[in-house]
């Protein structure tokens, strides 16, 4: 936990230098525009702590995995998000004195994260070694509207003598990944060239072959005139600069304008790189960084209008939901059905930038309520498209006849993780993207999708359920062995009751999709079964017997259903009572004790009927909640949304309230300990669910909108806007009212409190709030 | 399944070059004398496939272990024996040709394994690019007397023309591990001398720091008249050379003897090594080749008196039987009580060169029936040495006051193996443990050895097994969660039913051994249990709890323990209705195939019957095994010996001769397709004990030895010898008779067929065998 940031309603702000805290700030003030993206490193010189980051969407290394005991079936590769060439690098000596944060004596240190207008700003004074003060002021921004492009203004001023500036601007390509084995390196140069004031390297990564060339561009001005020094080039293997002196007189501000391209070969011909990477810059150059950041901003306020969660009286609350929304929208923008979303998006190396079913699970719903149509969509295309590696790699596994098994980690379709207990044993993610069809379908009524794609992904999955669950002549019902939940601090387990009840619920789904595409697109369906030599009458017999049968875990006394078989043998001890001193487990306990304790790491029954909470009376969620809440330790950043969401069904609103606020502030306070390795990504999709399901009281019920408003009394109001199918609504809700408002011309039927309304284009519906719905936070 | 070795009685024999199989050969033809080992290498140069491999007692690497997600309790490192100097290389090169049997032209091959003189043979005839034929007879030991020194006679003869042979006697310990990541080397030197006839090198092992002195001095005649030839010196880094010429007339021969030394500062101090090492050197060629090889074979005369199985009337088997026995003494020599047995031996680099469970539940049998009281003994002293470091290793992972979890795989009693199925919950490893000492004092009667020792190892296991088991208040029984039993083809599963009876069994005999030693050594006993804080009345009263109200999984309708819960959820298809093309099963399906199957890769509930069997009526036995062997795949070259000595008790007596095929001549014929590696040296001693167990029906039960011959009809007779107490044992059985001898003084109580006899010193006894004993195998 860590408090060193101020709290402001638009900004992060960090007021002196934190030199320890260097790596979280690092995280915390990436920068991405759905393409790129890079940790908040200096352009200057640093020596001090520093994780080094920049990334590029979609291009990784496969990583040699082969350690220990191979298991069949294993990966070949581990995928790593690589870090890329440094295109930001602005070297700055004076009178021969490096200016690095790390030595110099820092006077005064300001930083600031807009999320508003979506760049980085620093302003410092220091003195070097030399007692030359200079002061600084570095604005960087991604650029949304042109995401090959990225720009820095970067001002130094002589504070307290006349000095010589000897300035390096370059292109680093010769970078390493701090998670590489034996200190390996990726990338490989292709080519360079560098000229006065410009210069590209392009490099290509090993095995994968992915050609990026990264650019840069740039001017200087002198008190904003315009220099035309003498420039000195340089160059050595993956690396170009261009070096020239200037001199100062006190009080004297030299400008260096630099503009940087990103380009990579998934989106050009390879042979085309170098020469795309020169015009990415002169586009750039031409318009010049007050246009470039002009148009960046006007991007940012379109993006603001229809994503923004207001809290008024919360200043906190305030800047935790917008950073982790701020965050979202720069990590995935939805324009490109290749791409997804890593766990730590463009912040950091771990988990290998690589999909997990985080996106399903947590980021979809994010994308379907704030973005349009085709940004969800692509979320489902990008499994769509990888539904023949999905069926390979169930081949490897042993499956049969298009069974589909998604990776639990995947770059491109293929899995690429290599831990047995997860790898194959971790297939309730398969249920999860099964959800995400159904999911999206029911958010945008867009059952279009179904008979093109879904169907497919569907018929892939439920083929998979149907081979892996087998008939037990002891119980005489079907059994799924050797699985592992969403709790993780179990594997290998029997009957994991999420995971069969995925498993079945998918069976029923794609029976339900079946009968709807034969009816409404009766030649496409001809094609597909064919396509898929589909043998429907034998496929879904079987189905549909599984269906009948299943064996759920089933606790008779408590009426609940149970995690897993035999999970009722382990000591029932409440999280509340273990010592402090015992708590993370999963950094205090050892793995085996873990595994034979209690403690859930996040959601798994309570996933379930989080997802199917129609099926479940208030009082059935309520002794489900009751059981597993108090065993659970949320050790995973994406457990406490979905508690804070079913504490508001069952009115336990103190307990959305606490869950709400350790997901919100959970990298900007650091809470975990962990923020310095990179943001929390796919869990501030949660922060948002957790806040639009949990405060709103949000959902969508057979195609049917409906909420349920609480509100913490320490808050003055809050509002939020979500589309719905052709919709833009505005909730605002305080301890009177809550407002409705309908910003398109299209009816919508919603229900609050339990009631129906029709609220008509341009309408605004005022609802009163009860004292209820207005809870203590203490 | 290879064929290519002549049957033979004392030897294994190649005729003819069989190149394509030359690994297998290296690992076969390997020798050792308990200090150190190698492959059958070649002396002269060789560049086909082959795995290069000398190996030094007690000498390892911490290799890194880091990869993928680490959890809490993981080992810092995988311990990894070292290839470590090659000291018998001697390169020829016969007019500027280098010998080299992968580019020459083999006229003639022949190898010879000698086991009763323990030697090494090869005799061939090359004919080199350039026209020359050579005639080579090399014959090569490693001195069972002194175990620092080996020796080799080279003979060279120029068969069909005069030639000038250049002659290069090294040392090389620039060598690498196969198995080392990114190809690492792990040696530095330390210093090296060189002189006419002589030198050392004396290299470290990174991190472990062993420094190992490897030396030879050599001498050379001419048609036997000793040669004193100019000779060139030559150093790089980690190796030295010595290279002379020698002109050769057509008949001429060329003998070199070298003497090799092997010296580590496991038993000198490191300053003196190099000394050592020459001092070796000196002994050896002062003796002399021939005085060496006669005391070596007088030693291999003794060994074989005392261990030796004869086979009449069946070739392979005989020399089966007598290859196991020949390795199993070439690995360990019981005189040090820090070394172990690794299931690889000094045959090749895999496991580790470590030491697991293996030793007490399979090699301890061996060393008591055949070898000095001494040499079992330090088997069990090892662990006792260790019990400090099993201590830590239960701390690691969070258990308390003294528990002791001795490691899955150790080099010096830390753990060095980390997959957390098998280093968390691989825990029957600590009943094996204990059950070695009830094996060693039932065995040989020598009480004695609990109180200064095997007491406070019992106490540290029954800590263990008292905090690793809990209370179920589901069941009001104790459960053991979390586990995995000695069938890996399961991970991670409740209640096993082989482990939790281990833990009970532990308990119980612990409570004995605590009466036998408060009763008889009541001083000592109070000095233990103030060493071991134990509080006795609090820590027994729980174990009798746990023996009093464990749970074990139970069927009802079969009557029979089950393996563990869950089991007959599984689909019981027998191993015999798989099809060929699925077998084996870890080199055909995914991980989580086999883990979901019933398929079961050694014995598991078998184990705890054959261990207990006094426990079990024949038709409770019968039961257990005609349910589980049947679904049992043998995949572990440790499962087929139980399953002998198990039907053999069934009176299953072809199965007794089918499994013990199946492991005598395993590395022979290279059953499993991977001798290359190294031969299964752990499982060579479950061939004794499903010989002596399984034929000779040999048992000790509450200290009375017992017999029930059987015999296969196509054998003539066999015989095997044991140490019995103070008494030795020969037992010869033929089809009519069995003829019980005993060569000691000693009086012995024994039973055969059931009923009781009084063997008295050096008298004979005579029983026939029935019809019933002996038996068809088709």
């Amino acid at each position: 936990m860590k408090n060193y940031l101020k709290h402001n309603e638009w900004k992060i702000v960090e007021e002196g230098f934190h030199a320890s805290n260097n790596m979280i700030s690092e995280s915390l003030y990436s920068l991405g525009n759905g393409r790129m993206g890079q940790r908040g490193n200096f352009e200057e010189k640093f020596t001090g702590k520093s994780l080094q980051g920049s990334y590029v969407a979609g291009v990784y290394y496969p990583d040699k995995t082969k350690v220990g005991w191979w298991k069949n079936g294993y990966p070949e590769y581990f995928a790593k998000v690589l870090n890329a060439a440094n295109w930001i690098g602005i070297h700055i000596q004076a009178d021969d004195i490096e200016l690095d944060l790390a030595t110099a004596k820092v006077k005064k240190f300001y930083r600031e994260l807009n999320m508003k207008e979506g760049f980085l700003l620093r302003e410092f004074d220091v003195i070097l070694s030399n007692g030359i003060e200079l002061n600084v002021v570095a604005k960087r921004f991604l650029s949304m509207n042109d995401p090959e492009v990225g720009a820095i203004r970067y001002k130094v001023k002589a504070v307290n003598k006349d000095c010589n500036l000897k300035v390096t601007c370059f292109i680093d390509a010769d970078v390493i990944n701090k998670d590489s084995n034996y200190d390996e390196k990726f990338w490989e140069e292709v080519r360079k060239e560098v000229r006065n004031g410009e210069g590209v390297v392009v490099a290509s990564t090993k095995k994968t072959n992915f050609h990026v060339g990264t650019g840069m561009k740039f001017k200087t001005f002198l008190n904003d005139k315009e220099l035309h020094n003498p420039i000195e080039s340089s160059e050595r293997e993956k690396y170009i600069s261009n070096n020239f002196s200037q001199t100062l007189k006190k009080g004297d501000e030299l400008t260096i304008e630099k503009y940087g391209a990103v380009v990579s070969s998934e989106y050009h011909p390879k042979k085309d790189i170098l020469k795309k990477t020169f015009q990415a810059l002169d586009r750039a150059a031409i318009k010049g960084f007050d246009q470039l950041l002009k148009e960046h901003i006007t991007y940012w306020e379109n993006k603001w209008e229809t994503s923004d969660i207001i809290i008024e009286g919360d200043v906190a609350a305030q800047q935790g939901i917008r950073f982790n929304i701020f965050q979202l929208n720069q990590t995935y923008t939805g324009v490109d059905d290749r791409l997804n979303i890593g766990p730590k998006g463009f912040t950091g190396e771990k988990y290998g930038g690589s999909t997990y079913w985080d996106t399903e699970a947590y980021c979809l719903p994010f994308y379907l309520g704030t973005a349009e149509g085709p940004v969800a969509k692509n979320l489902l295309l990008y499994r769509h498209k990888q539904l023949q590696k999905a069926i390979e790699n169930g081949e490897k596994l042993g499956f049969k006849n298009g069974a589909a098994l998604y990776p639990m980690v995947t770059m491109n379709g293929e899995e690429c993780h290599n831990e047995w207990e997860i790898t194959f044993e971790e297939i309730h993610r398969n249920g999860a993207i099964a959800y995400g069809i159904f999911n999206y379908i029911n958010y945008t009524g867009d059952k279009e999708y179904l008979a093109p794609y879904g169907f497919e992904v569907l018929l892939g999955i439920s083929r998979f359920w149907s081979q892996r669950i087998n008939f037990s002549e002891e119980k005489q019902q079907y059994v799924m062995l050797g699985v592992t939940g969403p709790n993780e601090y179990e594997n290998n387990v029997n009957n994991n009751w999420h995971t069969s009840n995925m498993a079945v619920w998918t069976l029923t789904y794609t029976l339900e999709v079946i009968d709807y595409v034969r009816k409404e697109h009766p030649y496409l369906f001809k094609e597909l079964v064919e396509k898929c030599k589909f043998h429907e009458v034998e496929e879904t017999a079987r189905w549909k017997d599984i269906i009948e049968k299943m064996y759920f875990p089933w606790d008779k006394k408590r009426k609940i259903f149970l995690q897993q078989d035999g999970f009722l043998d382990k000591e029932l001890i409440p999280v509340d009572q273990l010592p402090a001193s015992e708590k993370p487990i999963n950094q205090k306990w050892s793995w085996d004790r873990i595994l034979r304790s209690c403690y859930i790491k996040q959601a798994d029954v309570l996933q379930s009927i989080f997802w199917f909470e129609e099926n479940f009376s208030k009082e059935e969620t309520k002794r489900h909640f009751d059981f597993y809440e108090p065993i659970t330790v949320h050790e995973s950043s994406l457990s406490p949304c979905v508690h804070a969401i079913l504490a508001a069904r069952i009115e336990n609103y103190k307990k959305t309230y606490e869950f709400y606020l350790r997901t919100a502030r959970l990298d900007l306070d650091d809470i975990n300990n962990d923020t310095e390795d990179g943001c929390h990504i796919t869990s501030m999709a949660g922060t948002w669910m957790a806040f639009v399901m949990g405060f709103g009281g949000m959902k969508v019920s057979k195609g049917t909108l409906s909420f349920h408003p609480i509100i913490p009394e320490n808050w003055k109001s809050y509002s939020f806007k979500i589309n719905f199918r052709k919709a833009h609504l505005e909730i605002v809700v305080n301890k009177e009212n809550a407002e409705f408002m309908n910003h398109s011309t299209e009816k919508v039927h919603m229900e609050v409190f339990g009631k129906k309304y029709e609220l008509f284009g341009n309408q605004k519906q005022i609802i009163p709030i009860s004292k209820k719905e207005t809870f203590s936070i203490n």
